[in-house]
């Protein structure tokens, strides 16, 4: 019987908040599986560190490329899909051995993430299972105390690699909102909270949850510098009784 | 010393998905706090259940109306606040005698909860925490093994307390979406998927990650009845290498 392949959700880097589900899984699969760049160690294997038994295989899928070639760029899906692919069957090999593979991903596996690539390649053959977990932005939320939606509120969650125009009327048209993928996106998003008039309200987060975390007013952000574990909130003002 | 007040999100239902750390804090507080409706135990309650220890005291906090009075009602604002006014000074007495209070919320404690009603009101006076939680959207993506958001998708979170014309709009410029708070009003947002093209796209869940979940296509869901365990989901389509 081939094994499973089970999504586990690691949350916003808090060690502690992997949920009880994840950890038991962890400690059950004979195989972990994560992504990382090339030669590193990478976020997932570091967030799960203290819950991974010694006695597990780890199958580190390290990305050929993260940001040095622009995702728009034509070699870009070609060198990613190709990468995916050979992960998939790195994956599959066990699962038809019967081994039950855990693939770890930041987050949530099911909100923007790796995962769902091998996944979609997967599923088809395989019995697959995903345990949800606590999303970046909640995390961040969390560490800025910042109430996110009330009542009627709308939430909307933004990449920050849309164009500056889109970013700048999705904000007006939003109630509440997220942009994640900030990196080298960092400038023009800010400039859209700028342009939307929203400077003032949002609030910038840096690894929300773990060690040396920072929270400050967009506004009082300007170095553009924005890390992997970045995202920028505008909590919501709605109905409050 | 005053004690702390702690927002504890509980997770989309399935008790093996609160986080480690809300276990430990739960098991940690004196004085453990929830919303339900006045006489029963309420979701909260029970999805905590199990890590809920025999020695802590108990504060339900018992809501004198839920969907009796429309939520535009000019009464519903004056006794909602009361109650929360009310609800507040109960936690506030244990918290002035040195009692850390744990505040139990379904899903995230910042998102469209009854948590961030008492959080505004103490949290001047009281040290406050918050343990982010898995939202009952990433819980119900997982029980129907639908990812979300792929590469520059745009996610709108949407009440479904919103008129007909405002969903229809926000659907249609969404590239993935997720319904909240569908309840009487499930007809109405069924209507706006029809209306903006999407019914064929999006899924029901109800009880996601939950004894008797149910998951069916929204085209499938003819019977207007939605639980307040349920919401819709539009996944997306955005970039797969």
């Amino acid at each position: 019987m081939a094994g499973r392949l089970i999504g586990v959700g690691l949350g916003p880097g808090d060690p502690e908040l992997l949920t009880v589900k994840a950890v038991r899984v962890i400690a059950e699969c004979p195989v972990i599986a994560y992504f990382s760049k090339t030669g590193r160690r990478g976020n997932a294997r570091t967030i799960a560190d203290r819950w991974i038994p010694a006695t597990a295989e780890e199958l580190p899928l390290g990305y050929p490329v993260t940001t040095e070639i622009p995702f728009d760029h034509p070699d870009y899906t070609a060198i990613l899909a190709a990468f995916y692919e050979e992960a998939a069957e790195r994956l599959a090999g066990r699962l038809r051995r019967g081994l039950d593979v855990a693939l770890l991903a930041e987050g949530d596996p099911l909100f923007y993430g790796s995962f769902m690539h091998l996944f979609e390649r997967l599923k088809a053959e395989f019995e697959t299972c995903i345990v949800p977990g606590v999303t970046g932005m909640a995390g961040c939320a969390a560490s800025a105390s910042a109430p996110m939606t009330w009542g009627d509120d709308v939430l909307t969650v933004l990449p920050g690699t849309l164009p500056f125009e889109a970013l700048v009327q999705r904000l007006k048209t939003s109630d509440s909102a997220v942009v994640m993928k900030l990196g080298q996106n960092f400038d023009k998003v800010r400039e859209a909270f700028a342009e939307a008039g929203l400077l003032e309200r949002a609030l910038y987060v840096e690894r929300g949850t773990m060690p040396n975390e920072k929270i400050l007013p967009l506004a009082d952000k300007t170095d553009g510098d924005a890390p992997y574990f970045s995202l920028i909130l505008l909590p919501g003002r709605g109905r409050r009784p």
